[in-house]
């Protein structure tokens, strides 16, 4: 059964999640924080109050239920993670309760694939104020070719010539996607060298949300003096799968009033996620 | 207010615990399992079910409320983790509900200190069949003098002359604590330099349960062929602090039907877990 470009449009359930201080540490840990990062990686430092990293919104998921059998059925092997964004209201606590609802905002037909954008709205659960505002981009390969609208083309934010502004390179570790999967995706193309060999990767790959995570941590030290607070939104496209064990370098091009372009390279200089937009108070 | 002598015998409340396939992962990851470990590290890897590792016995604490109340009043900051042994009587599986009682084994008047002896019995809550004993002393300073029994004196479990039959090397990580210390220790000696400082420390050390999981690893994979039904018991002294990212090694000398004596070394040579004893199934 191919996917249903009808579903645009669709709502999918309102959902609960309920986090922990634990929680915030095990997703900080799992992008690769530490020693020097105290205050995102133990909840009892004196003087260190704990916060969570703003990119942890990205798997704070709530609400969306019956998304998928909305766009019928297709094969979630051929799933590819698009491009991820996340536009942050206020910081998020370290711990909490929110409340989610998704929605399918379009399906573009790229011919041999289908792009589908699920985007959320995220309240904090007592107040009911708005936290962050998140979206992703689904590549499905095979599901395109019904004549549907082909969607945005061209680049955006590309990475101008000039050198970066400021580039941070982050080391990964040959296991770290042992420790991030605990954050939720448990997807064994992460761990399970089988698995991966099927998916035709020589070892298991890192999750995309992970070099997502690495990359945040970047630029919230480098651009925001390491105050969640001022982190306002970031955005970027999954170019390249990433190796477990990888160094990852940021680089970042200032322009005005507190936004930047930003991509992620690899250890061999090729780009992971690209079109990267980070914005933030300056 | 002194410790109470006269707590010997006294018997902690019994409690239940609960724990989860995650929880076992993220043990085996906080004692440094990783990629060559997936029976440990993951849930869903093909053909390798999930195991847990044989020394989260002595983090799945059940039961013994009360306990530190019975002693009297004393200086937590004073306490001092002694030596711990578990016995396995099944293999811990890698979810599970124990139910578990404590009580106060022994206390020794070292002169100028005592030494409170902890033993538990933990069964599984739905058959009650026995998992483990386990034993722990704590060195508690300040606290002797009262003219008690000194305790049983003179070295076990001593390092022969020979050279080891086995020695095993694992690199621990200088953020190991932060890691490890979600299994439930939150003590911030392990993760707040402030703290680490007011105890007289250069920095945050190790957890000596996490040097003693290390250590467990290296028996397991080293005696038991991996196989955590082999797996007897384990018994040791903490004899040294261990900072982390210090490379831990642990050296066993082999005795007859199933038993060896072992100890470990931190990076500079010196011993850190010493009067150590392991049993297996041969």
């Amino acid at each position: 059964m191919p996917i249903n470009p009808d579903a645009v449009g669709h709502e999918g359930g309102e959902g609960e999640r309920t986090w922990t201080s634990t929680d915030s540490i095990l997703y900080a840990l799992g992008v690769g924080a530490g020693l020097d990062e105290l205050a995102f990686t133990t909840e009892n430092t004196k003087d260190l109050p704990q916060r969570a990293l703003p990119t942890m919104g990205v798997v704070l998921n709530a609400g969306g239920q019956g998304i998928f059998e909305a766009l019928g059925g297709f094969d979630l092997a051929a799933l590819v993670h698009g491009e991820q964004s996340i536009t942050l209201h206020r910081e998020i606590p370290p711990e909490g309760t929110i409340r989610g609802k998704g929605r399918i905002a379009a399906i573009y037909d790229k011919g041999s694939s289908a792009v589908v954008v699920l985007e959320s709205e995220t309240v904090l659960a007592d107040t009911g104020e708005p936290l962050f505002t998140s979206s992703n981009s689904m590549f499905i390969r095979g599901e395109g070719g019904w004549g549907g609208d082909r969607g945005p083309s061209g680049s955006r934010n590309e990475a101008p010539e000039r050198a970066p502004d400021h580039s941070v390179t982050y080391q990964t570790r040959p296991d770290q996607a042992l420790l991030y999967r605990l954050n939720g995706d448990r997807n064994p193309l992460h761990s399970d060298p089988s698995f991966a060999a099927l998916a035709g990767f020589d070892r298991p790959i890192l999750h995309g949300l992970c070099t997502y995570g690495f990359t945040g941590r970047a630029l919230l030290h480098t651009l925001c003096g390491s105050d969640p607070a001022r982190f306002r939104s970031m955005e970027g496209r999954f170019a390249s799968p990433v190796m477990p064990g990888e160094a990852l370098t940021v680089e970042m091009w200032l322009e005005d009033d507190g936004e930047c372009v930003f991509q992620t390279k690899g250890a061999d200089g090729r780009v992971v996620i690209k079109s990267g937009r980070h914005t933030y108070e300056t």
